[in-house]
């Protein structure tokens, strides 16, 4: 008897689907993405995402728990597919690969949507304009999540958020972290009509980070690994801060600095409750 | 006329000399090291490291400098060879090389050195144990040099100091942090006998890092990515501290964490004249 669920062949359809989905063109034309890896599969099931279709590679399982996972989604009606070692080694994009990859529908949460969920009493946002490294953007949403942030918004995106390499970096907290794709200008507009402080972090600026009062409804602004952030935010930004740089660089890296700045918000906002 | 300093093809033994390097066996036992990039080689000329011989391809230059920096290189001694562009994308480990490339001899400081260079009121050290990744290291590197540190204490090494990829992700900052390479066991007692504070950070400490007085003479320790640090570092800790942690993932990035740390140290000395 054949079981047609089992892939061994480099040349199934269906694998080469998922290597079709590592390119952005394919994930914008089809609105799928991927998800590799135990940890962030089971977060993205835990905050409710549905999941179309599951690889797994019994070999290459790390611990016990694959198995009601499987069991959880194939319950709920995801196509399940085993694949032979050859064939899961070739889907995966991780160096060490744990026998489980996902295709997902991708979701488009808009900035309407971000004010309707906001239930925090005091608005925490983060803006990430044009960052150009998956690894970056994934670490911000790792970031973002650990402080809690009512949303990140990404502006005038270069790499999309459904980058697999977004996905991994942010170890599955782009599936809890409410993140919306906008346009600059609208979300500047946004943002004011709101009355949210946009904060600037720029080595021009006088004030220290540390030295300015977060404890307020507050948007954390970064741009760019080489440029920073564009004209546009520079300028319509109620607050610059500089984070001190006291050796021979000139700046930290993007993610490092807005993990900085993400918690000394935190910081201030605890110690006035 | 043949020019003997100019490199055209891939077998040329010094082409496979510097490809060689890439290899950590083979850094161990020649001990030189790769520097790619303008910024990296003038930070370590300027900091006062020896170039041994120096790779250029004037094809791939994005600037202008970047005869002034040979000239002052070869000046001093350096052996210069040009490449053919072919020749130097071959031994480049960068997705968009510069045309620069230098070999140089490694430095080893000990912990001994370390002191006598200490100049700081308050020493302030940082020690990586077990590190895994290089692009960790060399953010740890270039986080280090951002709040002044008095020096890195790389112990119990899995990534030597001088993986191409921690000197490119320091961005240069390995040629001016001091950076010992250590064992554990000497460290703690380097540490314990001049009386500087250990501090620990763990998901299982009641204090959170911003609550604890770090305004003294402090180290901050920090362990793998998988596993934080040993036993043996926690139990000997003065203080433990967390990151608090808000959302659904249980830990931040190791250079992330330590990145926080050491700007919680600088902060609080601020505030302390």
């Amino acid at each position: 008897m054949m079981n047609e669920s089992h892939l061994t062949s480099l040349q199934n359809p269906k694998i080469k689907q998922v290597l079709h989905l590592r390119d952005r063109h394919a994930r914008d034309q089809t609105n799928q993405f991927l998800i590799e890896g135990y940890r962030e599969i089971l977060r993205a099931v835990d905050a409710g995402w549905k999941i179309e279709t599951l690889f797994t590679c019994q070999e290459l399982f790390l611990g016990s728990n694959e198995p009601a996972l499987i069991q959880r989604l194939t319950s709920r009606g995801t196509t399940h597919f085993t694949c032979a070692e050859k064939a899961f080694r070739k889907i995966s994009y991780r160096d060490r690969p744990d026998g489980l990859l996902a295709i997902a529908p991708q979701r488009h949460v808009t900035l309407d949507d971000l004010k309707q969920q906001q239930k925090q009493k005091m608005p925490f946002y983060v803006v990430a304009e044009a960052i150009e490294k998956p690894g970056n953007l994934g670490t911000i949403l790792r970031s973002s999540d650990a402080v809690g942030v009512s949303g990140l918004i990404v502006c005038d995106r270069c790499t999309d958020i459904y980058n697999p390499n977004v996905v991994r970096a942010s170890v599955g907290t782009l599936f809890t972290v409410p993140t919306v794709e906008a346009k600059g200008e609208e979300t500047l507009e946004w943002l004011k009509s709101q009355g949210i402080l946009i904060l600037a972090a720029t080595p021009q600026a006088t004030q220290e980070f540390t030295q300015v009062n977060l404890a307020q409804p507050v948007a954390i602004a970064v741009g760019t690994e080489q440029l920073g952030l564009s004209e546009r935010w520079m300028q319509q930004a109620d607050l610059q801060v500089r984070i001190p740089m006291k050796g021979v660089a000139d700046s930290l890296n993007v993610a490092m600095a807005t993990t900085l700045l993400l918690y000394e918000v935190l910081r201030q906002r605890q110690l006035t409750p």
